[in-house]
């Protein structure tokens, strides 16, 4: 359903086309003064019309919040949000209903939902629901800071370019606020620029280009997570997952791990300045579900847009016969760049949710 | 925690070392007959000691019933059922609370856990304890075989030797009845050779070697999965990250995903025989979080075996100075073989789960 | 926290002097179209300010649908409504931070959240949000209507005055639905007629006065609810203890059980016309947390409210001295008659969710 | 289903005449070691058997611990225990199948299971399984103990005998240290001598009794309980009647509150040695769904047994026509008394999983 958490738990409502979106944000701690000029600051990370990389299609995004927050402070009610939708063009997606879109959730939202599925702007699949997960996630990320842990996603990879992270063992806080200030977030400038390219090239082809976003957290306490299915990996995938277009989530070394040799993935223990620590971090931060306290590292795959104006084929569910689609509308030719506050925003909320359960 | 579904929902419990193990399986459909032969002999599949390519160390994992069903028949009940320990070796772990293992949730868990934690034979963390997994699943793909859906996986990769699947669009339950049914579970031989190669080869290093298990499911009904958080990715990854070892879920053509373009990676819908079908299967059965009817593909990564019998630094706890560790006792050099029915348990287990929620 | 349900899940949001309250409904079918005017009407039921009996305070209840409806009919994504705020006098309120006021939520939730609880109306614990519920609970009560259940609620008792019930084994589809028409929700006229004089005389005497609603389920199909903690006499009762003012729950003769014998409480099946039936109803349609497909019959006690216009003791947090509060505003000598649709509401959302999951 | 809390986890197992039942715990913390002998006498007051007032059937309840604790102490995995049946007498129950006993759940479940149902001795809805429930709950009693809570019932009434309360607002933890202490758990001797001739009464005339365990807990922390749906309320309400035979769960002044009025049911705050109490505490220690501190009081209603001595009408399924039934085997003509620790056991681990949400 549209509901993450147990103790911090969002709830998201809306579909691309209503008249808004918005989410419910349930457990936040009582008194706590979120600043509201650094969340509108980051949910116009994801706001899209920005720049060159991404679609031009325009949101104002200003949430009204309607509850929980008393002169600026949280008063332990249930935050709510709306955001309006405006200056949506409905006609545009007219007739989808009957000639779905290769590898978009209209053709199993049909099947699941049948005639009634609000399909205008890809209802309630739309990446724009991701809007109000950024916001509540802007919440949790700040609360985070305020207990030291930091969290922030670079693009990993966008078509075949990489972007090198940094020694998982050594990420540090001042790297990560450092890739926070980029506008586009990667830790090698020239990869961004090689990225973009990738994408412009998409797009002057009409088509799109998939990517991997990976995200760390510092200064996370050891100890977080249950064991078996309550550990930090089966929530957070659960979460991510819930970001459309991902394809695949895996942590530290990821399925690279596959490859490798215990003798090479196993991360020695060692002793630097009196404190335990680790010479590797293939394990991306958690060892049996539960955090060692070095940096958190996890990776999400994000598969192309799947709506490009190429011409593609399909059928015409009406008449069961195959035939072609050109898809109109402003989409991106990359989603990644977007997603990677859409994933901060998750993984800040996860983990928020798992140290109050704690 | 130990829990795993919501309708149908297991409960696993037990340590390596502890009189016992098992699980409780609550919400099974009454007057359902499991066949204990089939039972016993997938959870042989599982077992250790029964080849070259896995620990000589012999389990007797036949399990006892101890309620839920009467006369061979599901009552309705929770099945619950105890697998004994025995033949231990415990003196084989002491000292490990000193000198955590490297990669192992030794460390973790005495964080969590502090000196009470149960280190003898890896604890609760102990693969020993997908045992009870496979148990449950086996009740779980006899139903999902009456519905007339086979699940099957195969070794899709070990070190650095990768077994080529079926076409992802087409592949069939003969194809997935076959699989079944070898001792080595991959689609083409001489890579099942060239693994168990790699797996002796790791052995005599005093090494171990990770790999990649991917599971299909034919027969799915379309419609199953609920939007955002409830979608058969959410669910499935956070079942699977259940797995010991497991440190990345996708689907599909997953990670892949991201170096490919929309024209490629898209999947056109086509008419086949009347019938609405794929040209390919990128997404491995699922679009927005909801099955398509087409095969379900997911694949999992398995890190190499944490305990090897190369000598490796770490730390001694108590002096906090760094040392150097030989794990003994019988390890396997690859888990990924013995990995491939829990695989296909905890798949069965929460899409029969996600199916009777429907 | 602030959410009901399994498969059908409502969220509610708000403070008594928030922007807004509202709610988030989940899970509910694709292409069920609500009659908004019923649904109007229903909540007018609850709203404050129509009747000589409640409270001559007035609220702008009209919801304004977000998101979920599509022409009118539920399009799969949930349904979130808001109900705007205004009117309030916040300044009634202040000073209750330092003096609570006795038996109120105001003690506890500043214990809970501190100096940041909004206190105005009662915050999060007012009677106002049980306006969502009844927003949700109408789209619930039209669903299970469709279904052939019909869902209604008398008032049982007010002060002293008891409204005798119909026998539970008999009670009928059209018996409910001439109680759903009338505007005072009692079988019998004369009883109603007591009420509303012991409800006038403690609003003379500056008092209040308590009650119980009892509600019927007629309809229902028989093998509803899971054993042991997923009964439905757990979930009703999880569920209507959420209401504020509800003291006690309990089903069919209820507390009076406890004093009878065996013979005299056991209902003895009989066969009528082919059908097995029973002669009496004392368990109310559940048996081991499984419906009987007999009437359903659960009670709710509510407690008098507790904001009287009489002074009363109260002690200063401040100066933690004894000292006195007459608390001002306007308030429902009797809570009963405005409660009887929120119960429905309740009991029909909870009945809902129990028959999607099964 | 059979698991109850969320933080601190219980699921039982078991029918009455299977070869075992029992429990697993989950989340217990580590480090903890239990009181094996205060274990037993606390399971031993459940037991059946043991004195005039009830059957004369005796159960081996020595519960075989199988996994969560080493030496004695809990290591942070699950503690599972299972409960060896034996000594049951299953021909006394053919026939039930095919007329069901009146009030009893075989039929319910008859019609939820089908054939497949396992009706020997009440199967999975037998008041048995309520020893794995105080397997349980002893664990919680202790641990709530060590943090300074005490939990303890009295039977407030049988048949129509009252056992007065200490005033809810004075009872202290000596006066529930002594009530532990009695084997017929009341405050006021005459009042057990006379419960015990209504029982004793009851058993003559082939009849049974019902009756209120009340039950207390002292020495909680204030704040503890979510609100709306989250509540100390909901949260024991939905435990309760996982108990068999619960028909009524109330709080306080419970039930008797609805014929009260505000001035009379409000507790007036005071300061008493500088700290703040009420002078009566109506509303049984919970505001609002959050504890106030004061003692906890929750009521509940349990009917009398539904299996007894006497002839009764019911039908027979298959010829669909009206006859007779005489229940043989051993049932207790008072269930009350037996069940004060099974009152307690769910109260406290309740209490318990819900300070560790906290």
């Amino acid at each position: 359903m549209n509901t993450l958490g147990n103790k911090l738990r969002v709830t998201v409502f809306g579909q691309s086309h209503a008249p808004a979106i918005g989410c419910v944000i349930d457990g936040l701690p009582a008194g706590f003064a979120p600043d509201m000029e650094r969340l509108a600051a980051f949910m116009a990370r994801r706001a899209p019309g920005q720049n060159a990389w991404s679609t031009n299609r325009r949101e104002s995004d200003a949430p009204e919040v309607l509850s929980g927050l008393v002169d600026g402070k949280t008063c332990g009610a249930p935050v709510s949000a709306v955001i309006r939708n405006s200056g949506q063009h409905s006609s545009d997606y007219s007739g989808l209903k009957r000639t779905p879109r290769p590898s978009h959730a209209d053709y199993t939202a049909l099947i699941k939902y049948g005639e009634n599925y609000d399909i205008r702007g890809g209802g309630q699949f739309s990446g724009r629901l991701t809007a109000p997960l950024c916001l509540a996630g802007a919440f949790a990320l700040q609360i985070l800071e305020q207990k030291g842990i930091t969290v922030a996603a670079h693009i990993g990879k966008i078509a075949d370019v990489v972007d090198a992270p940094p020694d998982f063992a050594q990420v540090s806080r001042e790297e990560l606020t450092a890739l926070l200030a980029r506008p586009f977030p990667v830790f090698q400038e020239d990869s961004g620029v090689k990225m973009r390219q990738a994408i412009e090239k998409a797009r002057m082809d009409c088509d799109s280009v998939g990517g991997v976003v990976r995200c760390f957290a510092v200064g996370l306490p050891a100890g977080i997570g249950e064991p078996m299915f309550g550990g930090v990996e089966n929530r957070l995938a659960a979460a991510l997952f819930g970001i459309p277009a991902v394809r695949g989530v895996s942590f530290g070394t990821g399925f690279a791990a596959a490859g490798m040799r215990g003798s090479e993935h196993n991360d020695p223990f060692a002793v630097e300045d009196g404190k335990i620590t680790v010479r590797t971090n293939h394990a991306g931060g958690v060892l049996g579900g539960i955090t060692s306290g070095l940096p958190l590292v996890v990776n999400a795959a994000f598969k192309p847009t799947a709506s490009i104006a190429k011409e593609q084929d399909t059928v015409d569910l009406q008449t069961r016969a195959n035939t072609r689609i050109t898809i109109h509308g402003r989409h991106d030719p990359c989603i990644v760049p977007r997603a990677v506050p859409v994933v901060e925003a998750v993984t800040a909320l996860t983990l928020l949710d798992m140290i109050m359960e704690d």
